[in-house]
């Protein structure tokens, strides 16, 4: 088994869910994926919790809903912290409509799964990354967010060039966002950009990890802009960070000291996941 | 029970649905919601079908699944025709990550419900309707579809003000798009007039057929020209078309010619279910 359900007896291993969930009917809900330590530790725990308290408020979700995850994560079976996990949070079950029930009781279910290596063991020489040709639609209200409304995510997964491990999206403005499935990074002259996600992308884990850690501008910019930077990597809590060695027309060298810069970073995380 | 699944043999009355369903992962797929005569027929199918089969198309599913719904139609149970019906169509379930599978199973939901009556017998003195605060966002690829990633619609029926029945939602540039669950209709000096939805909002099924029987311009205009309008009416195929008594700031006269000639669609369409 690699479901869970939490419910009145705790953590019940599952199969199914109830077909009326709204998770289901509308992409009513939220979900947060982790990597998980051989000791069952989830060390990026705190930023996944903020990024999902932030995504109830955004949702209107019940103020409880959030106390409630908490508790229900202190009690998970030792079988279910495998070396990740994709948790995710629906509105729980209503009748037809878009206005959520009176009464809410959200739906927590734990996917447990084996994390694979990261990302710079799997692609030692860095990611080949090309232009996604969808642009990602605006909405403020839910930028940042990782909601279950993820067919941007799955149109651009379906195009995916023959040889590449991700794809680059921008919005209609031409502002670059982020990747299908990371976030993205460039170092110019010595100092970090990533784009800022006021209409649209996922705050990531690793990437307010790094915000937190180092000196990152947020800022708007075009494809172009990127191209030139010294060095480009992505970001992700299965990943980590991984250097891109080929982003559209350009080729990243990776004796740049940016590169081994970015290197040094992904040491960061990993001491953090010992 | 209210649910069926489709599946090898025929279908099956069902209460839940695998949980690593994709339209549950990343609301990947499509619905409809049909009205359906006394006598088991859905008089509005082909325009049900036409939705269904583009959104296949925005959506990338393999060509065969179109073919697969429209035989499953045929073989539903008696017992499975209320007055009412959604059909979900999902894309089947998948591994973790956006990328379908390589086979697409999609998975086919029939959830059977009571129509409530018409929207005329329901607000015989026409809809009160107030402009949402919520912003809908532009995706050209998914314009038109009826996807299940309604998250904004969520957030708009999460917002209805006390005694308003519909919500108008306007894009980011300011155009009128459509109601939370209804499109919207205008009429001025004669002509009908409705939202072009090449950027965001839902194909209705009374909206195409209106299309079909009527001559009515597709526009894109703001909130003030609709407001100015001789009679509104939204439409939806389960209220279908129902006048509006109040937008925003505006009360609207039901003796006008307008009013009546937009009740007289509404009799035309009852005559189809008939």
């Amino acid at each position: 088994m690699t479901h869970w359900l939490w419910g009145m007896d705790g953590w019940q291993e599952i199969d199914s869910l109830p077909a009326d969930d709204r998770g289901l009917q509308y992409g009513d809900g939220l979900f947060e994926t982790m990597r998980i330590t051989s000791l069952g530790q989830i060390p990026l725990l705190p930023w996944h919790l903020e990024r999902l308290e932030q995504g109830l408020q955004a949702l209107f979700f019940p103020l409880v809903t959030f106390s409630q995850i908490k508790a229900a994560l202190q009690q998970l079976p030792a079988e279910a912290l495998r070396s990740a996990a994709k948790l995710t949070v629906t509105r729980g079950s209503s009748e037809r409509g878009y206005a959520p029930a009176e009464e809410v009781q959200a739906r927590f279910v734990w996917r447990a799964f084996d994390a694979p290596e990261w990302g710079r063991q799997r692609f030692p020489n860095g990611l080949t990354v090309d232009l996604s040709p969808v642009v990602l639609s605006s909405q403020p209200r839910l930028a940042g967010c990782k909601h279950l409304n993820r067919l941007e995510q799955v149109l651009i997964a379906n195009q995916f060039s023959q040889g590449c491990q991700e794809m680059l999206a921008c919005d209609s403005d031409g502002f670059v966002v982020e990747g299908c499935m990371s976030n993205l990074f460039w170092s110019q002259n010595g100092q970090l950009f990533t784009p800022k996600l006021d209409r649209s992308g996922v705050n990531g884990v690793v990437r307010r990890w790094l915000l937190s850690e180092e000196a990152i501008q947020q800022v708007k910019v075009k494809l172009d802009e990127v191209i030139h930077a010294d060095a480009v990597f992505m970001t992700n809590c299965i990943n980590g960070i991984v250097p891109v060695k080929r982003l559209a027309s350009r080729t990243f060298d990776p004796q740049h000291a940016a590169w081994q810069a970015n290197l040094a970073l992904q040491q960061r995380l990993e001491a953090v996941f010992c």
